[in-house]
């Protein structure tokens, strides 16, 4: 891959005359034994605009994030109680130097804003005090600023005229500067620099720990007075802080929030709320010092303690919807617009599970997050600020949030995101961690070289009743064979050759034996798990469904298991919205969008029938009434905001739009549109090069390319006209139209 | 040694029975093949008093010395610019869970301190909010406080009747308990639990981030005014903060500080300064913000900036002298009294090495602060502080301080305090970051097992002007050697035989390789290093004399070395007290008392004859004047008070009154007065279990014993008579005086 990069030009031309139809899997990952070729050719090109930006505040990468994922975690409480994490969590480096080498022209004037105590080194000498301000002279020059900070993260914010702060500066936590007994500086060492993080902070004055989330105010839509309690509703979920207007007199409030009207009311067994002592001799505002999710919030009044009125600070990430997605079918629309509303709402500093429970960081959930956000905000920032908090910081002490999945998950995550955004920086500043984390799972196999729970591992999979988690389980074979392939690709990524071999070798191996142990032939199946080293004779969803998508099954193998299991209903069903979303993605992957758009209308339309105005966390249509709310034995234990409900996005965009990249940061990209019984869809999925425009119906395609190639595949019953491009016949009534950078072209044809 | 331990009594019962003189080595390290056996069976009677005391503030071992490490070492500023260390600094874990369980007679009322934010759970149930006080119920309890702090590091005080917080709380930064969808709690852990850290943070309203140093005001002893310059002479080395009275007018105040009166006046070269704008209407006074070390300050006045007076706030850990030495001889107790006073100045928040220059805690430096502190202070804290700090978290990135000898030092120091103190609980909260350090160290060896400087390693050994650091020095091997050892001991310690067993044979491989290619029948000296595989023809003391005191060469050995290195002028001088604390040592160990009494009066009066009142980094008595403060191509980069210089204390106690421990905090001791010369010597040795009292002149031994059982041996040519105990004929002139715990005896002999 050295060479590759290094001739990029050359390559990159060459291999757009290579790249053919078959080599691309429809699914969302490119079979492996493509993606070194085809993914990461391009990387160059694109990566280069998101380090190359104005001044901003720069930091080790990865810590920032640290630090915020656990300001945001710890402001979780159940019932007032402060409710944590259970797992490790990390802290940033409080000591840290930055350098950069610029070569002026003329001398200029550089400020230099820290947080933290900080020293400046011109050319490796040390300036006097603490300056706000240096020159540095015409020529060639090094800058090192070395801060130290303790309660916040070690950053750094530069302007001057042409040197500033970005991610080009690098950075390292142990520079092994020494000075001998003569005063002779050496750096002895083998230091690791990598490229400095950076978010959006490019105000000096407004340093990293500063920031919060905006706020907007939000009057209720409803209210009800009943003797001391009053009953306010928003009209929808929502999440922030509420706001007592004219807060007087001397007694107790008590806020209880409820995302339903039951458990607002319910007093007893809401999951939060907030207990005021009032004492205010003149009207005050108060504003509740942590912000909650809820629709509905009740109020209760002790003693003479009065209020104007009540309203929110709603408080969100602003992140502007770059994807859309309409069509003919209404239900479909709103089911999207919600699901866009659910996915709006749990992403906020990082991508959370559930705006009332957890407000936490989990893997699998975040998995499921950053794919939807390709199809909608498409920002990196949060994609990767999340991965850094999950992934916290060596030594790894336990699987991420516990569970073995959700480790794999996490290296699947980077999979993903390279092949959306082609920010390869992320992979060379994160190769380190996937590694260590790898070897953690390594150390972690059995003497069959497989994978089974040890004391400390949580075995998630997914919320099914009675789900055996006992000896070496499918699924987990499956995610760890995913991730020693997306392993052998970051390998080579970085140019550790003799690892990228080992880790092909280790992925070929166990996924030969994840066919040999659990292929049952009578079964037509992947069975659940293996016990003392025998199968099973269950068969669940989960390792079948996904070797549907990774393209680890032969075609023959799909067939059989989608009638063997996706549509046999004496298969255990799924009940969580997390597992539906991968197994109607499986049956998108074979073709199945008109099945599964009544799927989707079934299932996301009956949670909207109940009056949902945001996904749930689950959804079991045989339940009844207030049972909806009930989880892990609590009466309203659920969250009914819950990201992962929000799948319909995602599908919509990938499967039924049929846009995906094809190689990294969609220098590729293709578009197989999917009506699945749709008289007309419409939308725009986000790229790193701008947005792809695209408007299908059963007679034509209209289609505005991104930033870099597309080919969009089709079928149609007469021959298709463009004038704008050149339609390829593929035959069988399979057709190609090559995108160009930026064009519109119109096809009319005949589904 | 589980069954050791539990079958305590019987077994320190048959131990002391089995305790004969020949066991133990006359150095002050037991020979490795004994340590097993005669330094550990003692530990838990002696280390139980340790954790039980009253309550305290507490907090997970390590994260508050790392903390407060970071908040010392970062004070340091050269020329009045930051100047922070070069390796890695760790970081506290922010989130932190305490748990013990109690059994109660009587329900009782418990207050709960925190520094961050707490949820309190009682037998598994979180109660309500952040509780500043609980009621336990009668019986059995279990109680968990869980802490989120991120500027400072989580601590918890707990003080009910009975229920206080102790080192017996267990702590630690993942409790791994997690909860189903049933609702069900788990605790799937593997969790790792330690005893929680502490020190003497007894009072709830001084939480472990208030701390500083106390200070006193102390009043300049001369003044000399030269024009707008004032000069002030605080009478000898001193630290702490400038104060300035009556601060008035507007204009500049420069504060130069020197170790002498030169740096002061130097202005240009000074090390440290202070620089303040003053624009005061009222007068005020006004204290330096960062305390210095300085005899001499230089006060340069500009525009009309006036003050009344100046004086100084005295910086100092107040840590009481338990040990002493006295003597016929003047100089000798001159000698001592300076080096208590440089140790004391040294020892702040930890042993750093110079309180001008570096301020920082350095491995192999704070290692010889440890020995001197037996001695004097006798602060375990201090010592187990310093350790911590030192040894960060893992991962391990590098050696301690980024040198090889300084990894090892580290493990050495563990040794000497284990035996020094009896504290195995410190052994036990450390392992795993030994286990880590030395697995770091395994994976550095080369293809011959051994260690040579990798890309990031500093090979130090000592300041000496061209002393080679290539190929593999035998210096390093012989340090690992020792580390391996310790490293078995510490595991036999914490029961995991396994790898006790393993370190033992690696040590022991290692030893003998030492000798197979170092030692040099010609020379009769181990070489100083192998390169390219082959001897290099150099012969340095440091292998040499570290060979004699561990133990490691065969008497006729340590004779012919003694000749042909030690006390060969040809063999290149050491210029340093570090290294001459070692020279030293290994004479006396010889017992060459007479010979080292004269070196010290030489080595160490030549010093007090230039005047110096705290002993120096370096010193050189060929060198004249001014050359004496220069060093690192600085005219006063030279610290003139480093602990380094302070070793009288440790061999007056060690090998004079000749006082050590033979097992576990001083279970068993040894005395082996010497008075090399001196008519009389008295004084203390200061023991986890009191101090032992001394007073030694050719005619007369009187001895007060401390807690464990001691033996005193001598030789006398008269048959000596002892009314208090029985005197065992060991012949040849030979006898022992068996020293009961806090009993006194006077032995009248003849020398």
């Amino acid at each position: 891959m050295k060479e590759s990069n290094r001739l990029f030009s050359r390559k990159a031309a060459k291999f757009l005359r290579m790249q053919s139809s078959s080599d691309v899997h429809p699914c969302g990952f490119a079979a492996l034994r493509l993606c070194v070729k085809s993914f990461f050719c391009f990387c160059v090109s694109i990566f280069v605009w998101q380090i190359a930006s104005a001044q901003t505040w720069i930091w080790y990468p990865g810590d920032y994030e640290i630090w915020l994922s656990n300001q945001m975690q710890n402001r979780r409480t159940e019932k007032s109680t402060f409710f944590p994490v259970f797992w490790k969590m990390d802290n940033h480096y409080v000591l840290m130097d930055f350098h950069k080498v610029f070569d002026l022209k003329e001398a200029e004037e550089v400020n230099i804003y820290a947080e933290g105590i900080y020293n400046v080194k011109l050319d490796g000498k040390p300036l006097e005090g603490m300056p706000p301000t240096i020159t540095v002279p015409a020529g060639k020059h090094k800058i090192n600023v070395k801060v130290f900070c303790q309660a916040s993260v070690p950053s750094v914010y530069i302007k001057g005229k042409t040197i500033v702060s970005d991610g080009t500066w690098l950075t390292t936590f142990e520079d092994k500067e020494w000075i001998d007994e003569t005063g002779k500086t050496s750096d002895i060492s083998a230091t690791q620099w990598l490229n400095a993080g950076y978010w959006n902070f490019n105000d000096p004055k407004q340093p990293p720990s500063a920031f919060k989330l905006p706020v907007i105010p939000i009057q209720a839509a409803g209210k009800e007075v009943n003797g001391n309690s009053i009953l306010l509703d928003f009209g929808k979920e929502t999440f922030g802080f509420i706001k007592l207007h004219g807060l007087k007199g001397k007694g107790k409030l008590s806020v209880y929030y409820g995302e339903s009207k039951e458990e607002a009311l319910s007093r007893e067994h809401t999951e939060t709320f907030d207990k005021l002592e009032v004492n205010n001799m003149n009207p005050s505002d108060q504003v509740m010092s942590l912000s909650k999710a809820f629709r509905y919030v009740n109020i209760i009044r002790e003693g003479n303690a009065q209020f104007d009125e009540v309203s929110m600070l709603y408080e969100y990430a602003d992140l502007p919807d770059k994807g859309s997605f309409t069509c003919s079918d209404t239900l479909i629309n709103k089911i999207y617009d919600v699901a866009k509303y659910t996915l709006h709402l749990s992403t906020r500093e990082f991508f959370v599970d559930g705006i009332k429970r957890d407000r936490w960081i989990w893997s699998g959930d975040a998995y499921q997050s950053y794919l939807m956000n390709y199809y909608l905000m498409n920002d990196n920032a949060t994609v990767t600020r999340t991965m850094y908090a999950l992934r916290g910081k060596d030594p790894v002490t336990s699987h991420i949030n516990t569970i073995m999945d959700y480790t794999f998950y996490w290296f699947l995550g980077i999979y993903d995101y390279y092949l959306y955004s082609g920010d390869k920086t992320f992979i060379q500043q994160n190769y380190g961690r996937m590694k260590s984390l790898m070897d953690y799972v390594l150390g972690r196999r059995n003497k069959n070289g497989l994978l089974e729970g040890l004391p400390g591992d949580w075995i998630f999979i997914d919320w099914a009743a009675g789900l055996s988690k006992k000896g070496e389980v499918s699924f987990e074979q499956l995610l760890f064979t995913r991730s020693l392939e997306t392993m052998a690709i970051c390998a080579e990524i970085v140019n550790d050759a003799e690892n990228a071999g080992q880790y092909k070798t280790m992925a070929a191996g166990l996924r030969k034996k994840l066919f040999d142990l659990y292929w049952n032939e009578q079964k037509q199946a992947l069975v659940h798990s293996r016990v003392e080293g025998k199968q099973t004779d269950n068969v669940t969803r989960y390792a079948n469904m996904f070797s549907i998508f990774f393209d680890y099954f032969t075609d023959a193998q799909k067939q059989a298991v989608k009638r063997s299991v996706l549509l046999n209903d004496s298969i255990q069903k799924i009940v969580t919205p997390y597992m539906r979303f991968y197994e109607l993605e499986a049956l998108c992957a074979m073709g199945e969008q008109g099945y599964v758009l009544k799927e989707m209308k079934d299932y996301w339309g009956g949670m909207l029938k109940l009056g949902a105005t945001s996904f749930w966390e689950e959804y079991n249509p045989s339940k009844k009434g207030v049972e909806h709310y009930a989880m892990y034995g609590r009466e309203f234990g659920k969250s009914l905001c819950h990201a992962w409900g929000a799948s319909p996005i995602y599908l919509m965009g990938k499967y039924y739009l049929g846009v995906k990249p094809t190689s990294a940061g969609y220098a590729m990209y293709e578009v197989v549109p999917n009506l699945g019984g749709l008289q007309w869809m419409q939308g725009k999925v986000p790229t790193p090069g701008g947005e792809i425009d695209l408007y299908v119906s059963n007679k034509q395609i209209k289609i505005t390319g991104a930033g870099g190639t597309g080919i969009v595949k089709f079928k149609s019953k007469s021959k298709p006209i463009c004038k704008e491009g050149q339609v390829t016949d593929k035959r069988n009534g399979a057709y190609e139209l090559l995108v160009e950078k930026g064009k519109s072209y119109v096809v009319n044809y005949k589904l």
